[in-house]
């Protein structure tokens, strides 16, 4: 009989995790604090769609559910830059097979309960809210909606309750718990593009869109029903802000002014606007993520991120592949395997942590820069000349498993680089010279020296 | 008839603004989750002693308690340093009529509650532990020894309840409360060097005596009973640590090895060392530190430091010299001055909270290191030279009242500056030199461009 296991959180990372645990041949007992959200039917309004990309994929995959969830996936090759006279440019991710695919969260959330509990045997118990730990005896207290208080525990315990997780509350009382939640000042709000009368998509369907607007942006992102998810980023206070959009003139100036070519594909602009709820956006992290070896944060409940890499969902998903490997490598040592993944995993989580905020500068601000295209360019040239030695920083974090930390490093690298390259003379003229060849040669060797 | 006030913690920022508030007319009642500290009696074992400087004189002095509370303190002229050897150094803080005052927070926390409840009228609340907050209606709920609740609400609510602060876990859970707790790997421990059997100090009394060992350190300070409060500072883990530190034979060969010329004078070290819980240093931010203008988080509920500069209660009580002087300014409109002091001080207390931590490093580590004394000279005597000119770091921050986020930044331009000087040929042997004054001019001139 093997050991019991609880999970404490049924979203994204939580039901995914209960997969790959019941495959092993464990008991596994989810609690959520929501109730079940294929009965309660889908509620928007704060679902940024999310963009899965290679390191969520090899966690599908290797929990054997990627082909039942590819179908319901857009792929998007790269970003379509909307200027404000409404000019179009397409920037590629990657190469011209690499993708990131807009998912639905409430759908893939759905699908990933349903195959847990039909197909695995994980137990799921809904409205059960956490509301306390007895961290020594790995236990959880939950309340029901009724009232009734129950106990649970278990020989490990996954807190995967995500950004607010009550599981984390409880551990940051404990001595040494190091912890921050950082906010930015901007806020997010959903917002609509449908299908056209005829039923098409309104704009191409294989871009993320971005409106960069300096200091704000919109983006939009396509569903399967043809309609397009848009999130407004906007700071909560200052000139362009929530704060000066209160009333319809304000609401339609503002979008006539900075999106215009986006209004007449938003039929319910103004209610939407007004519907949906502005919402925040924060870091959360931690150290440690676990306790007494028997109690582990996962995904948001111990590295929650803002969206502007893509990688909240991706990360959560790759601690689940971590896990699962660490599962194999100590033949199912769980102290070992959570002593191994806090110890490991943290830095990882810091270091996306920081892309994603860093990210938001490049989405909001450099994509329409001319040097910062010009520097993709070079990067693209580069790392079509020398596959094996340069690889992009949106590319290592996106489309490979390269920790993220090692990305992170490297990016600072690479901007070392192309401070030099973007120096030369005539550069925006002329970039595919020896001269270019030349510097990134004598980088990768001071590099591999640096290294070695 | 004056508004009612809350001040939630009777510890030392809680009954020193208690004075200041009842001296204003207003009814103020305190609070507090322990019981009367003049009936319980001292509880030793975690109180490293405090470093009174004059932002805490001035304040005790504005709420008109300074001579009441000046004949229990010691003052310290400067830093003996005790090498392994045995070796003594003194190093003076200041000029010769500077000095920091060693005090003890039991006595002195005593003092300002008799102060405040039999001279001031404010009303003392003990054994009311802050277990909820309503911050919309401005309420404060606590819990008795008897298991009753009592809910209090009042116009304004100060929360000086510490670094675990029951006031702020409220605030946190509201939108967009930026916050971290932040721990070093060392922790500390109390121990002691009793009077002599003659009654006597058993080391010189007019110094903070500091026993520097690269990653850890002996600090002691001089009690008005001739006694002094010592406290270890040592990491956690690791191999010279708590962790191994278990044994009576491992706390011997450790004291004996690093501390040789202290053991004598420790009769009851190893009873000490078993006895005193070994303790964790913290450093807490937050922004905001008020809610609606209404409720506000002073001393360690926003801003824990750790305690390398001395600052903890002084910046404390320098909030409360900051909020009665705006409460002059802004006519006693609370509203404005909370709104004021939250935009004006969390960067002062961010600058000490780091400025507290580099402190640690030069404490543990500088202080034995030949080009930090010669450059402390070099301070010394440019400060003499040019006395309205150059402020040393240390004296802005613990001899003056410019703010500490000027103190910071001075800091870093002060590193430049020594970095030049420090690189002349020969400067270990000649550095009162027209070389170095030009240096010096020169950096002032660039700073003074620098600030338009």
């Amino acid at each position: 009989m093997k050991d019991k296991i609880i999970i404490n959180g049924a979203g994204l990372v939580g039901s995914l995790w209960a997969v790959f645990l019941a495959r092993r041949g464990y008991q596994v007992d989810v609690y959520e604090r929501r109730s079940d959200m294929r009965k309660a039917g889908f509620v928007g309004g704060r679902s940024i769609n999310l963009a899965m990309s290679v390191r969520g994929w090899k966690a599908l995959e290797k929990a054997g559910v990627k082909d039942q969830l590819l179908s319901n996936a857009l792929p998007m090759e790269g970003r379509m830059m909307h200027s404000e006279t409404g000019e179009l440019t397409f920037q590629p991710y990657g190469k011209s097979d690499q993708a990131i695919y807009s998912v639905s969260r409430g759908g893939l959330n759905r699908a990933l309960v349903e195959i847990a509990e039909d197909f695995e045997g994980v137990n799921f118990h809904f409205d059960h809210r956490c509301v306390d730990a007895d961290l020594d005896e790995n236990e959880l207290v939950f309340s029901l909606p009724d009232g009734t208080i129950k106990k649970e525990r278990a020989s490990y315990i996954f807190g995967a309750d995500g950004a607010f997780s009550a599981l984390r509350s409880e551990m940051q009382r404990t001595p040494r718990f190091n912890y921050s939640q950082s906010y930015l000042d901007h806020g997010y709000k959903e917002l609509e593009i449908p299908a056209t009368a005829d039923g098409e998509f309104a704009m191409a369907d294989n871009a993320l869109h971005i409106w960069p607007r300096g200091h704000f942006m919109l983006i939009a992102l396509p569903n399967p029903d043809k309609s397009f998810t848009c999130t407004l980023f906007l700071p909560f206070e200052g000139e362009q802000s929530f704060e000066n959009l209160q009333t319809d003139d304000q609401i339609h100036s503002f979008f006539n002014t900075y999106f215009k070519d986006a209004v007449p594909l938003m039929p319910t602009l103004l209610e939407d606007f007004k519907d949906n709820p502005t919402s925040s956006l924060v870091t959360i992290r931690c150290n440690p993520w676990q306790m007494n070896n028997r109690m582990l944060l996962i995904g948001d409940a111990s590295h929650a991120i803002v969206p502007f890499y893509g990688q909240g969902m991706n990360s959560g998903f790759e601690d689940c592949t971590i896990l699962d490997d660490l599962a194999e490598e100590y033949g199912e040592d769980w102290n070992k395997i959570i002593d191994v993944f806090n110890d490991t995993r943290i830095e990882d989580a810091n270091a996306i942590a920081d892309l994603a905020i860093r990210n938001f500068i490049e989405m909001r601000d450099l994509v329409g820069d001319p040097e910062f295209l010009l520097r993709k360019k070079i990067a693209a040239w580069l790392h079509d000349k020398f596959p094996d030695k340069f690889l992009p920083l949106y590319s290592m974090v996106t489309f490979s498993h390269i920790p993220y930390s090692t990305a992170l490093r490297e990016g600072h690298a690479q901007d070392e680089l192309f401070k030099q390259i973007l120096a030369l003379p005539g550069i925006e003229e002329n970039w595919k010279t020896d001269e270019v060849i030349a510097i990134f040669e004598n980088w990768l060797t001071q590099k591999s020296n640096a290294n070695g």
